[in-house]
């Protein structure tokens, strides 16, 4: 069975679990906090980052595009129907444009810092940087939420997916990212109705499911956060 | 024939001009300013960085990963041989790992911010945040170079290329954002002398030249950036 490291907060970290939840691979998950920068995770990942997949022998893959790649390369690409990439070559190029926005630039320009300031920073030890959110940081990060939502309900108000007419990983990753701030209750839905008809979509399906269950300690997810209709 | 837009001091531009040589693809190039954040521009990649490749029917492909993944799937992967993948998907994985690495992590930490406070702040109108480079900025990413290296020499004394035998993608990554580096004088090659000697093969390859002939204006290159031997 293969291994996953992850961190339920991380989109990065939910991404991959949506897809192997799609390939219906079974995997072991274990919970890796970044911030402790245990000896051992960064002997496997030295950049310090979830996810890390443990693959056939015991190889580790890190980072979410290099897993993504991998999987799609080992599984995705042998399926006859119901793959998770598109067959053009320019319409891959359109996921991977789209993976990397939402996975890296929204990642680094909102959702990092609300998870940061809001959630790690009350379990890291002050030594390391934890205590109260500084509430600048999360401020600014907040203003950065709106724009990117505009970007998604723009996408979703032209088409049925985020790339053409079905499923991709576009869809996956950009639903991850904007699961980690349903659950903190960070969207305001009434402003990205077709954005909203799009998530309630692809929160239905049954790889979805786990994430809608997890529970972390000290934190209540929103009201509607697991309700597929909301 | 495609276009690139491209900047002559960004890693992941220098990158895609080292596949495209590599496959001699012959590729019209256009100078963006990214901190000009033109329209015209900014309607090819609302993300507003380069590289932009501009493809069949003038489809764009914006971002180094997006490019270089498009050229492999109808360039590389169609090769006999000297192809810049490895075969094995866990290699492959390796190879996306370093190119990650190379052109996000060792840029966002480092190479950006040398670029920007030395050569864009001089271009750069006031109002845009042009004018001195910030001297506390500029130490700080300084001092984020002699990891990295480490890195690398360290990588370079265990392997001839970075990931087995045989050049791929991750080792023209890497030489991409050293290449801007040793331009602007900045490495400190009697600390990383297996570095050293793995840059001096790569920036003997043909594909590399157009890199060492770039003329950039008001700014004079490190004595040895075009030596072969240095």
């Amino acid at each position: 069975m293969l291994t996953l490291f992850h961190s339920p907060l991380s989109s990065a970290s939910r991404f991959i679990r949506l897809v192997l939840g799609e390939y219906n691979i079974s995997t072991q998950l274990i919970v890796e906090h970044e911030w402790a920068r245990r000896h051992e995770f960064l002997a496997l990942n030295p950049a310090g980052h979830v996810p890390v997949l443990l693959a056939e022998q015991e190889v580790p893959l890190s980072g979410a595009i290099v897993i993504y790649e991998y999987l799609d390369e080992t599984h995705g690409s042998l399926r006859q129907e119901n793959k998770l990439f598109p067959e053009n070559p320019l319409d891959r190029g359109e996921v991977r444009r789209l993976n990397d926005w939402f996975l890296n630039k929204f990642e680094n320009e909102a959702t990092r810092h609300i998870v940061r300031e809001r959630i790690y920073k009350r379990e890291m030890p002050l030594t390391i940087g934890g205590g109260a959110p500084d509430s600048q940081i999360l401020r600014n990060a907040r203003a950065n939420i709106a724009p990117h939502m505009n970007y998604l309900n723009w996408l979703c108000a032209s088409r049925d997916c985020l790339v053409g007419s079905k499923l991709s990983y576009a869809d996956l990753a950009a639903a991850a990212t904007i699961s980690v701030l349903d659950f903190l209750g960070e969207i305001d839905w009434d402003q990205s109705p077709a954005a909203k008809d799009w998530y309630m979509r692809i929160k239905s399906r049954p790889s979805f499911r786990p994430l809608l269950t997890d529970r972390i300690r000290g934190i209540v997810a929103s009201p509607h956060y697991a309700d597929l209709d909301f």
